[in-house]
């Protein structure tokens, strides 16, 4: 499997700071780490629904926090940006444009289509619009559990709770400019689907950031596995996204993604399409088993140990996200292999020849 | 306006840690933004005075507090660290010395004038006294809101609790060296006013560090907008500057500074003369306005939408603090500007002809 | 003495995080810095003890924890992992042998003797066998106060928690294979010594990481001074240590290490042989002395003032650690050395004279 980890001295340096436990990981028993947002009834807009994962709803996941949202042809998510958290997103199914300005005042405007990702720094603006066919279908994780109380700044919102003399004077127009402005926020609004954007953009008119924001992680060609298939995108491959690290995994039926853990990320997990069955293990003899199917949402503290099996007869398909622009991940059999037999007899009191059958190295997805 | 942010993968590298919103923010109204630090009564000292915004006079400032000082000559601000910030200064009106430390043991001492600024390290030792002619007032602004909580610690106080045997051993003096030194923390004491510094170090005594402390802020070539001007300060200026970044605003009568929001700090504001009123936007329908004037502390969270209009007849100078040493800041003027107006007038429910006339940049500060 | 810390604008960028002063140092008067671990009744396994101080035993120690232990010739500390700190240790007796794997799966086997150090970082599997002669004993520090609080996982606790089916999967082994494992964390195990390691590793068999674990503290050539001398091995030796710092400290009789403080760090002491005294001055008049003997563990918090004399008539021996991989310390003598007479005259309200006999320069162990 791939790594992106840095060397030397950088081991330690995206950490996120130490503490006690947070309570729901704090007790004898494990919680659940399974959220059914599939199941949740979605707010609605025109054009568009929207529903979340956050602390409130899913209290284990204080680390990441995820939206499911679709938008029809020219819906719009309005241009709004986030305090607290960067966004990572990864698009289902249809195509939508993005806008973005971060505060060199550069901005990108480019459209993404099934499979693609992105990646807003935290407090940058953005907005996503549908410009079909069809709905377009996407999951957003932020790297803040909390990132939506009180974390999203919506345009409408702020220039609706702006007079119009200041607005007036801030744009330099007459304040009867914004009689018909909303005085609340939008949210989704319905427009016409935009024209396509033009193949060379016009002489001059370029005002791009250094890193784009998108990032084609079903065109990656796909490492594969007896097990299945998977495609990372960490910084090393798409810089701008310093803070989190996502991916894609196919695990076949009868395929399980390995025992591992990963030590510099809490790990968010979003079903796709088939059944699995994840367990997670929490140290003192706390270990909890849960089945997951599509729109179901996993997480996976930092450093827990866990796998996820495929329990069913099709293809297992699952969005994930973690909380560190570099992928770390230890495999049990890797260390297991790596380890001198005699040891290995001696950890586990049983005779060395246990373990000649075992692989020699990293399986990351084994049938 | 100047932007000294880093490019690409260095973005977030900055960030305070996420969490979840504080209690001062985390309700239905937003609080006041505005401490009226002038209207305080300050401790008084022989030669000095002192008097702070913490959190706890000021519990919404969780991130920056601030000090405002005044030092007669040769008025002693006694050797001292800060266990838990760093320090940024502005010197308002006078002049003052200073003395410095470092973990190398490298010490510098240098003068401050009107319109400078200085930074101390977590940590660093450090002293200031009026040197004259007249009164030094300062302005400090600490990279903690909790900074004052047993967080400074004096050398009197340590000297004066250390038996006079161990100081003996420690210095290699007689005991009775210390029979007349203070018992209790000074603070601040009167002395005489030092001679100056001598324009050529003597030969063979150098032992300064690589970065001095000073900014000679108000020195810097303004940038000059209709509605005023600005002058910042950050460490791609001053690179010992790590942790903050500080400005100084002259807002002209009638001009305001634009509607931003900065992606990457909290800011904290001191209003040296004339009248403002700023408004802070939290999302969720949430905005303050306050009326702010001379001596009075001005607060903006992290990533909240915000904007300050002269409402008097005279300039409005105000000094502003960042706890990032990376200046960041988006307007959204340049943010409207780099939409396209197809895109807004679906987002704000209006004709595409609304946004002709808006400007076609970031404008700073309009008038 | 040594200064590890690099220059400029990296001077803070290795601060944890700032905020209010944590219960046990907020009064009005300061806790004892002293925990008596080797009075502490050891945990007893087959072949090993174990003992730990962390915020549950020792709740002023917040930054830091640490664990006494001692391995049988054989005793094998089990294959585990720490999710929520790095591991740094000194070897005080006998002989260990330590396995390491990291996230790029690379490994290495190294043994230690006395004097020698290791460091793991956060979440990297290790364990640990003594192979003799005579019992191994050394100490462990964390950079977590929290650590034990599940945040140890053990290898024989993950597998005995994991389905029998779902390992033959995971291994490609038939599910009997696990039958006689051990249900229960296993901690440690007696085994056979196992042979010395091969002087030249096969050929092609080298998967070892960049950095090595090992860092041999006690064959460092120490720095001497009047009262003693002392050993430091920061990240700038011992790159892998990029979050840690440690120490070894020898203090004569009549000996002290002198007045200073730590910018960055805290620092966790553990004595080993001899009889100290440490005084911490916490600022706003408080001040704590608690003496200390073998086995004692000591704390101070980041920032803090102290010193540590030698009250006994033999050697002090401790070893230091601190949570930043830069180390930084500020003496008191070398501030007032630094600082011209008049200050110190007017700070202290005593005669410019007072201070002619004074060092000129840092002491760091007077006698």
């Amino acid at each position: 499997m791939p790594s992106s980890s840095f060397s030397g001295g950088d081991f330690d340096t995206q950490q996120p700071p130490y503490g006690p436990s947070p309570p729901p990981l704090a007790g004898a028993e494990l919680p659940s780490f399974r959220f059914p947002l599939g199941a949740v009834a979605p707010k609605v807009f025109q054009g568009g629904t929207a529903k979340e994962a956050t602390v409130a709803e899913f209290p284990v996941s204080d680390k990441l926090a995820g939206v499911y949202m679709t938008l029809e042809p020219g819906a719009l998510r309005e241009m709004h940006w986030h305090a607290n958290a960067a966004e990572w997103a990864y698009v289902i199914d249809g195509r939508c444009r993005v806008t973005t300005i971060d505060p060199e005042n550069q901005a990108e405007i480019v459209d993404f289509g099934p499979g693609d990702v992105w990646y807003f720094p935290r407090g940058h603006g953005h907005s996503i619009q549908g410009i079909g066919p069809g709905v377009c279908t996407f999951v957003l994780v932020f790297d803040n559990g909390y990132f939506s109380e009180f974390g999203t700044f919506s345009i409408s919102d702020w220039v609706g709770h702006t007079p119009a003399e200041t607005l007036a004077k801030n744009f330099g127009v007459p304040a009867s400019t914004f009689a018909n402005f909303p005085k609340s926020e939008v949210y989704i609004a319905q427009g016409p689907v935009p024209p396509e954007l033009p193949e060379y953009p016009a002489i001059g008119t370029l005002n791009a950031p250094p890193l784009t924001h998108r990032y084609r992680l079903l065109a990656q060609a796909p490492e594969n596995f007896p097990g299945g298939s998977m495609r990372v995108v960490s910084m090393r491959d798409f810089p701008i996204s310093s803070t989190m690290t996502g991916a894609l995994f196919v695990i076949k039926p009868g395929g399980m993604r390995e025992l591992h853990w990963h030590p510099n990320a809490a790990e968010w997990q979003f079903y796709i399409r088939g059944n699995g069955r994840m367990t997670v293990f929490g140290s003192h003899g706390r270990a909890r088993t849960d089945d997951f199917g599509p729109g179901d949402v996993g997480y996976v503290p930092q450093g827990y140990g866990h796998y996820v099996e495929n329990t069913g007869s099709d293809d297992l398909e699952m969005v994930l996200a973690f909380n560190n622009g570099i992928y770390q991940s230890v495999s049990i059999t890797a260390w297991m292999a790596s380890t001198p037999d005699l040891t290995l007899a001696t950890n586990f009191k049983v005779p060395e020849s246990t373990f000649a059958a075992f692989p020699k190295g990293e399986e990351v997805m084994p049938d």
